[in-house]
């Protein structure tokens, strides 16, 4: 084991970004702008003020301040949880018996263990900034929920989880924990909106969906005083704030004259992969670096790989702006995966259009697989990885193992963004080989697409 | 927030401890041997073998050596989890509004959660190189058989668990997470043992005890080939292992010339507790430094604080050797609590040694008031506790206040011992306010005592 990089790279406080990477500044192209379903034309500020707070929505619209402050007050609540240690992968290497150097970033060391807490911090500070006093939100699998239940507590906001029943029955724990931190979490669909009591008529026994959870939580936002919606990924402004992960990487990495060849994420609504790779990003779309950036995607959901670039909505019950992005289609229902975090049917439009002009790639891989892979990890790095991480340690296996095969010294990133301790139950079913997955058939794609309506958008 | 010391304090690989500090080396009294219940005579290493590795054995007997260096094959595991952080708790001092400066080290940035691991990874490690194909233990609430699980898929030993069946049905993720790394768990008591089929077939239904659990795992050791058993706490090398806590936190006090006047650990088996004070200690009992050191317990089982001091069997079933400790009696049940890792009915011979000789302070809290404080504790500082380390919180947060009163200005420290995610029943019958406890009363502390078999030893 070398004893030139450590195991564990830490920042010092001093060291730690001071600001945000908004690499929309360094694209030529911007992606295509959010658009009024009404009007079918760009949305404004305005537009989006009853729904979040003025400040996010002046982050979300920015795409040319390259650098944006981080407040002292977000700081702070950082300094609790970050830095996150950026941590050379020595045993797995040694295990795959690869030329490769691997590296990962891991975001998982605090209660709600993922990097959710990056952009809940920024939010509920501006929140609270603007006078605001509660706050509510949806959230399928916990991460998110959790997160934004810390950031509240800290802050001393009020907040409503409107939590998928269905997840909410599977995941008490992650009930309790949100609960714990003083949150109001509310079973979706609900009887307390008027479009929960709607589904609920139509269907009493659903066990709902993220969508309705997203209609939902939006509909008691815009009808309380002094309240507002957040959202935990997609939106540029969240990618922003997670940018503070690749900051961090590539500080500790210059650091130790580091230089990735390939970086590599998960992607569900994008925001661990537009953060990880924010300031390479930048470099790269000034044609500084030649790294290869991958996103992966459970094949259940393929959304980059098997999707279409289009204009969609953002939800299920068509509340949301329109959105250029890969697309799946907003009635798309992807099978049961445990991966929640990944079974959006769209991506990040920053994320899309990278995608799109080819400076990101992307690959799909089915359940058992990653399992698989975040079992030799789990082994030889001792961290039980959360299962939408284990989609980026397949993928970083993957390329190690094609460095051994063309005997090929790279540098590889990834993110680990969170631990699977409130998932469990998905590894319970790999250990006993009762994991199944299912990959939509064309004609279950086709399907999505036809839930897209062709609006004549002129961008 | 001062800016002087960060946050959290890492030290840097090559600061990081390269050996074990033996404060029994510092103690001018040693604490009595352990005896042979057959001969009445101390135990030798001899005596010990059929049960312990050999290396552990010595270390176990070892009394003299102060520093017993930490081997690489060790040292290399600590690297993936270690160093832990040191935490100046500035959020929590601002909010008690104490002049007291707070400091806590984090032991639960790892998949086991605890700091349970400093000692599995050395123990799995000396049964590798001893030559062991396998290891077996018990476990209740969880945290050693995890922290033991992770570290024999690193060295690659088997391991087999006999975990308490009623903490297995209560805590299933527990489970999940120890098969997840290869570990064999059965609930205890077990058809796999004769001890274990007696007790099924004296009482059918019952849910097992950590008593019962370590006979199983005995038995099942000293009849395997190549097999050993392995234990969390109570033994002296198992508190030399905790050391490396102690010792970081020293060497980081040390850079940043923070002097503590107060050292506070939860006490169950004394691992955390004796690990922590470690280097403080071998100074105080050198007439260097002044600390009160601070035990804390549950009320519901209050080995120090209501126990007495004598010989008694480390479990139930009375096959391990005679220990001169604090001890409730070998027969003591305490109530059901969420602090599973603090229901031991002894204590380590070398905290009640100090604790008899008045080195050590000791005190107890009923379940719902460190409840309470964990409370303030996850809102100010964002981490969510472990049962068993609310008990330091409360003492904490307890001196902080009489600083205030006082208006003194003292340095506590404390540790944190591991995060309660796995023990969320806990916290969320405080969330409803359906906690209870129970405080043992003289009568059913004095049937515990009748237990104890008063053997005449010399020592």
């Amino acid at each position: 084991m070398s004893n030139e990089i450590p195991v564990k790279i830490y920042l010092s406080e001093k060291e730690m970004p001071k600001f945000w990477y908004n690499f929309r500044a360094d694209m030529k192209e911007k992606h295509p702008p959010f658009i009024h379903p009404g009007t079918l034309e760009p949305c404004v500020a305005e537009d989006l003020y009853p729904v979040f707070c003025k400040e996010l929505v002046s982050q979300e619209l920015n795409q040319t301040d390259q650098k944006i402050p981080i407040p002292d007050g977000i700081f702070d609540f950082y300094k609790m949880f970050r830095p996150s240690p950026l941590i050379r992968a020595y045993s797995l290497e040694k295990m795959l018996d690869t030329p490769a150097e691997i590296y990962y970033k891991f975001e998982g060391n605090n209660t709600s263990g993922s990097h959710k807490l990056n952009s809940a911090a920024a939010q509920a500070y501006y929140a609270k900034q603007e006078g605001l006093t509660s706050l509510t939100t949806e959230t399928g699998a916990g991460q998110w929920g959790t997160a934004l239940s810390m950031a509240c507590a800290y802050y001393g906001i009020d907040l409503t989880i409107y939590m998928v029943k269905v997840s909410s029955e599977q995941k008490p724990y992650r009930k309790i924990v949100m609960e714990t931190y003083g949150a109001n979490v509310i079973p979706s669909p609900s009887d307390k909106t008027i479009v929960g009591r709607k589904i609920l008529a139509d269907n009493p026994t659903t066990g709902g969906s993220l969508g309705c959870a997203i209609s939902e939580a939006i509909e008691q936002a815009i009808t309380t005083e002094n309240c507002r919606y957040v959202l935990g990924s997609v939106l540029d402004h969240v990618l922003l704030h997670q940018s503070v992960v690749g900051l961090e990487c590539k500080i500790a990495m210059d650091k130790y004259k580091i230089k990735p060849d390939i970086i590599i994420g998960c992607a569900g609504g994008g925001s661990n992969l537009g953060g990880i790779i924010a300031p390479f990003m930048g470099e790269r779309l000034n044609g500084k670096n030649n790294i290869r950036f991958i996103a992966v995607e459970p094949a259940s959901c393929p959304s980059l790989t098997r999707g279409k670039y289009c204009y969609d909505f953002g939800d299920t019950a068509k509340t949301t702006p329109l959105i250029k992005m890969y697309t799946l289609g907003n009635r798309f229902i992807p099978s049961a995966n445990h991966a929640g975090g990944l079974r959006y049917h769209g991506m990040s439009p920053i994320i899309s259009k990278l995608y799109h002009d080819k400076f990101i790639e992307a690959r799909s891989y089915i359940q058992n697989d990653v399992f698989d892979a975040a079992k030799i990890f789990i082994k030889t790095e001792g961290i039980l990885p959360a299962p939408e991480s284990t989609h980026a340690v397949k993928a970083a296996i993957d390329e190690a193992l094609e460095c051994k095969a063309t005997n090929t010294k790279k540098v590889i990133l990834f993110g680990l963004t969170g631990t699977g301790y409130f998932d469990l139950l998905a590894y319970s079913q790999h250990n006993s080989g009762e994991m199944t997955d299912h990959v939509p058939t064309d004609d279950e794609l086709n399907a999505g697409f036809s839930s897209i309506i062709p609006f004549d958008i002129k961008y």
